[in-house]
């Protein structure tokens, strides 16, 4: 009923759609079902070269974007995990949903993706375990909620570990209510998306995938956490600890909206490669952004990484040029002469532009898995596919 | 295999049983395979009465402990927790196993309390959904060992949140590795928990309900941290969060058993209610033995609850003796003043007396609940009930 009352207005957009042709206007004859629960994004389907409707009258900008497409859905899943989070005590409530709150629901980065990639992957595949495409969707909605429950409760944690002040521009759960009730909220959310998985989804390698991704999540804290000199130098370190804090969730999350839908080992492979590449391209330009801020000058940012001793790609890039550089990372940066003398380094060196460098390698790795997807004809398909390359653009082009 | 292999000296001690009767040596002759995983309990069926062999030498003591007879499946349950929290992480396979280690496991009475049920509740009925009763008492053990994850994670983020120095008569883990390290060795084991649960038991029944025994815990913990002076004084609040701290966790693995047993809604309230009770009694002595310790008399114990502002049982009952105390529970503990005026009143009322007899009542619900189970004339799952009500009993008289 949700998914019928939420396509109806995207359903009149696009019976205004000039530029749609009557063809996409109509349900595919061969698979009626099928198509029912996509029909929200068949507008897409000239790509923006034709922004015009009907009477030649621009349409709506909102219309063209495929991210504000999929913005209801979103929205819905915000709105389902602020009433999961309620709970028998109202503090726990308070505390659980601190994140959940309208308006703060952070960039809500990973049910964009995901719920992009099963429109992505959507083919005509026979999927003996669903009924009908609308309960699929529904059930990539719940693997939404879960990863998203599961990346806010190891915020919360990491908070508590990071003894954070500050998340999403406002103070951090920890600062509000203490270290110890944020940490009785992450083990509730926790609870929450694992009872939700194992209820909701009841796809047995699908519940391994996202247990496993919480897994990595913690052995990737631990590893930032029991971190030696030697492993502090290196790169590989630095990547595989990367890839289990950031890129973890949401390639697995990837992988396991294709196991739901029933899709191949290749297919599933393609989209956790796409998780995984965009992960890592992220957090390569988060770790720049630590140095330059939204400035892109170096030193502008909050430099929070170093002062925590956190040794990123910038400065092992710097490291090869200035080997120098590497007993200082070793000795750790508790002592505020080496953060400068590290900075030195890092300025005259290469480091930034060769992160930004590995970062674009891996947005283009990310958007190969995209593009190594079996063809397909159908215009949702290729337009969401389209949106998640995008997506690998924007965010290494991001200055915040 | 392992079962096999796990009951051939179990079988060996059988055969040598002159007490049991020939019925009770052979399988079920309408029921072989229901027979097969439990002969290793048979040799109980004369109860305490006949305790010599068949050639009237006296049988090994071990052999008349029903506690003694499942120690070789409570054992593979410790030795398979050891291999599952092996981590990628050297240091944290060392934080999750701290409490896994051979002779630091505990009491381990969940794994017991719920071995014992899952033959106390073996009757006659048809399970569609397993093959064979090897395979049900598998799943028995996951639910155990899930139980004991949960029960050790809970522990461990309990250990944090209240700074706790020990555990066990060891160091707690946050002592010996810090509380960041602790903090996420919980989150692991709850992991752990989790995928085991969803992977291993196949049943969405039961994953809710240890889910949800989860969430008791976390709400539990969270009314303690919450609570407010007019809560601090209610009988009712306290009932409420000993049974989500305490009572929750068994009686809903209790209830799970029984789900997975394909019992019926009745026998799994009976088992659950069990569960509950023996819980509630557990924790109404724990909270004696703060007081008295080892010597029952009273300030002989570490006082560990009043000191932290915890307010339990005993002081709840002298309060309704002496409603001048009311006021100093309400104003709290920081004060040491407050502690000794709390024990004075203490000392004078019958506040512990009251505790033990409500632990009593407690302890004979849960025998109760065991008494209401379905008729049975099997000698092991007869044996298997007077184990859990003798339970109730031990548990009650306790010194430590």
């Amino acid at each position: 009923m949700l998914l019928l009352r939420r396509r109806i207005p995207l359903l009149a957009a696009l019976l205004r759609s000039a530029s749609a042709s009557a063809s996409s206007l109509l349900p595919n004859p061969k698979n009626v079902p099928y198509r029912e629960g996509f029909l929200w994004s068949s507008c897409y389907f000239h790509g923006t070269g034709h922004h015009t409707s009907r009477e030649g009258v621009p349409i709506d900008k909102e219309l063209l974007d495929p991210l504000a497409l999929i913005k209801d859905e979103v929205s819905e899943i915000s709105n389902r995990m602020r009433s999961m989070v309620i709970a028998e005590i109202p503090e726990l409530t308070l505390a659980a949903g601190y994140f959940f709150r309208a308006g703060v629901e952070g960039k809500r980065t990973c049910p964009t993706v995901l719920l992009l990639m099963a429109s992505a992957i959507s083919m005509d595949i026979a999927n003996p375990s669903f009924g009908s495409q609308n309960e699929l969707r529904e059930r990539y909605m719940r693997v939404a909620e879960i990863t998203e429950l599961i990346h806010v409760s190891s915020l919360i944690h990491d908070d508590v570990l990071d003894d954070a002040k500050t998340r999403r521009g406002m103070d951090s759960l920890n600062c509000v209510m203490g270290k110890k009730l944020a940490v009785l909220a992450g083990d509730f959310l926790l609870f929450k998306a694992f009872s939700t998985a194992a209820v909701s989804l009841d796809n047995t390698e699908v519940v391994s995938l996202l247990a496993k991704a919480f897994s990595n999540l913690v052995t990737g804290e631990f590893m930032q956490m029991t971190i030696t000199p030697a492993q502090r130098c290196s790169m590989d370190y630095y990547l595989q600890k990367t890839y289990y804090k950031t890129a973890a969730l949401i390639s697995n999350s990837c992988k396991a909206v294709a196991v739901l839908a029933g899709q191949t080992v290749e297919v599933a492979t393609l989209a956790y490669q796409y998780g995984r590449h965009l992960g890592i391209a992220y957090q390569l330009i988060d770790d720049i952004l630590d140095f330059t801020g939204t400035s892109a000058s170096l030193g502008k940012g909050s430099l929070s990484d170093i002062h925590q001793g956190i040794v990123t790609a910038p400065i092992l890039f710097a490291m090869e040029e200035y080997p120098q550089l590497h007993e200082i990372v070793e000795q750790g940066f508790d002592d505020p002469s080496n953060v400068d003398a590290a900075l030195e380094y890092l300025a005259r060196s290469k480091g930034i532009e060769r992160t930004r460098l590995l970062a674009a390698e891996h947005a283009k790795l990310a958007a190969d898995a995209i593009d190594g997807l079996p063809e397909s004809n159908d215009e949702y398909v290729l337009i969401s596919r389209q949106a998640l390359k995008d997506l690998t653009q924007k965010l290494i082009k991001r200055t915040k």
